[in-house]
């Protein structure tokens, strides 16, 4: 345990202390087996990675260092021990990864399928947090990564979980271990690089009318500057849907979403100089009406509303 | 929200300040249906009562203020609104009254059962903090309120949920609407008054063992002194069982069991003054020797491990 860990597991509450200045940040996220993940191709460590991958996402759309993680298990009788192993390495894997301290949480039984509840503090400075409702008009819109990865990777998984070419491989990945974007989120906090911020846990369609409607503005998105990987087109053009339409609809990518101002363009190219590989797009401009439109060079659509998971 | 939450609900994650010097306690609890409350004789009300009084309890056994909650519900499909509005309902009446803030949390469906899991953060000065592991040969073993109500109360309402006496009823209360010893576990920890503490979640066998066990000692109990109710004593023996082996098994009393030294009796003897009607009674000593005792005017016994609960 690192030595802000005052009482560690064991105990009737852990204890910690803080960063000298700083705030906490707490985020909670529940995956139910049946609803957010599937036991037949998602493998042990995958379900536990997830589950803090999840999380951890939340905090590095905050601007925040994650700290602390509590992980309840609620287990049906049946499930074997190896099962449980394998979910608890695939937290620690990815907690010593982003040096996560995991100081307590709790082991129940159930009539039902497997929950994983997985609690996360990190901590963050007053002026560096991101929150949802700082676009304005005029705002640049940008996302981190490959937007639709995750939902080609689960739809490959579900229909043959046993070979896909290299680049469904890729997307099968992002779908099983997706990689939050800790470092950029922290970056953009601590440069005051963006305006609003969260991460896509539930598809990008979703994403656009979170921050819209927290900060009281529209959006107008380029559909040709999305980023959409070569293998989700294909994969879509051969099931018969449109690619943007589907990768704006698809959950589980954990990627960051974020507007910024003009005035923060310089500082966003110095974010971009320290993300190392990972791709920031802009996506599209905000503005002083309230629509969310889809422009591509046929027509506007409108980013239609509550979509379904696919799960 | 008080002014110390800085972002609420709604955001990627709550963002709070912290007590000027005080470190963070933080706790989670799960409670799933079937396993830790049947609906068919909780309310929903008292479902929400307990998902949070679980967790004050383990916040007052650590000497510390609760603060700020999360709250995952993970919830079948066929869960009636009103059930979900009557568990939110009980949440925040007892939320109210310990100054508890509900920042965030989620809510999933589930193919299986309700699952409720409440995670709390507290706030604690640094020498006030209360673990398990500071009991000393030669303290005194102290346990707040009654023991063994809860169960009684449960064994009560699964044999006939309709009707009870007065008696009962009472054990009733203590089983559907614990009463956390938020009080107590702070002026314990402020007066350092206890060299060890922790709450009663799966009955006192159990707790002697967890403190025994954290502080390398062995304790021995006076029977006679255990604070057991008449209503509780007449049920037991109604049904043929030793009064005291089954008050000591019981689970879900959420009381306070705490050890002072000798040279602690003064400070005790003052915070006794401020809990108003909450009986605190001495029921036992801490030995040198690893064997926890139950002594009777007949005879001594082993306090069994691995009691199974009465679920």
């Amino acid at each position: 345990m690192p030595a802000w860990v005052v009482v560690g597991p064991g105990d009737d509450a852990a204890v910690v202390t803080h960063e000298r200045g700083a705030l906490s940040v707490l985020t909670t996220d529940v995956q139910v087996e049946g609803i957010h993940f599937d036991r037949r191709f998602v493998p042990p460590a995958a379900i536990g990675h997830r589950a803090l991958a999840v999380s951890l996402s939340d905090v590095a759309a905050m601007g925040a260092t994650p700290r602390a993680a509590l992980l309840s298990l609620v287990m049906p009788g049946t499930l074997e021990v190896d099962v449980v192993d394998g979910i608890l390495d695939g937290v620690l894997a990815l907690a010593a990864r982003h040096r996560v301290a995991l100081v307590g949480g709790n082991i129940s039984r159930t009539p039902g399928p497997l929950v994983v509840d997985m609690t996360l503090t990190g901590s963050v400075h007053p002026r560096r947090i991101l929150s949802r409702a700082g676009a304005r008009p005029g705002d640049d819109v940008y996302v981190t990564g490959m937007i639709g990865d995750a939902l080609v990777g689960l739809q490959s998984l579900q229909a043959d979980p046993t070979s896909a070419s290299p680049e469904r491989e890729t997307c099968r990945e992002r779908y099983l271990r997706p990689e939050p974007r800790m470092r950029a989120g922290v970056l953009l906090g601590r440069n005051r690089a963006a305006a609003a911020c969260m991460d896509l846990s539930d598809g990008l369609a979703d994403g656009l009318r979170q921050i819209a409607d927290a900060s009281g503005v529209g959006m107008t998105i380029a559909a040709d500057a999305l980023p959409i990987s070569t293998g989700a087109r294909a994969w879509h053009e051969a099931h018969g849907r449109d690619p943007v339409m589907a990768s704006i609809a698809g959950g589980d990518d954990y990627e960051l979403l974020f507007t910024a101002h003009a005035t923060q363009r310089g500082r966003l190219r110095g974010v971009l100089k320290h993300v190392g590989s990972l791709p920031i797009t802009r996506i599209g401009v905000v503005t002083k009406g309230r629509d969310l439109v889809i422009r591509t060079a046929a027509d506007d659509r409108e980013v239609p509303s509550g979509f379904e998971h696919f799960r």
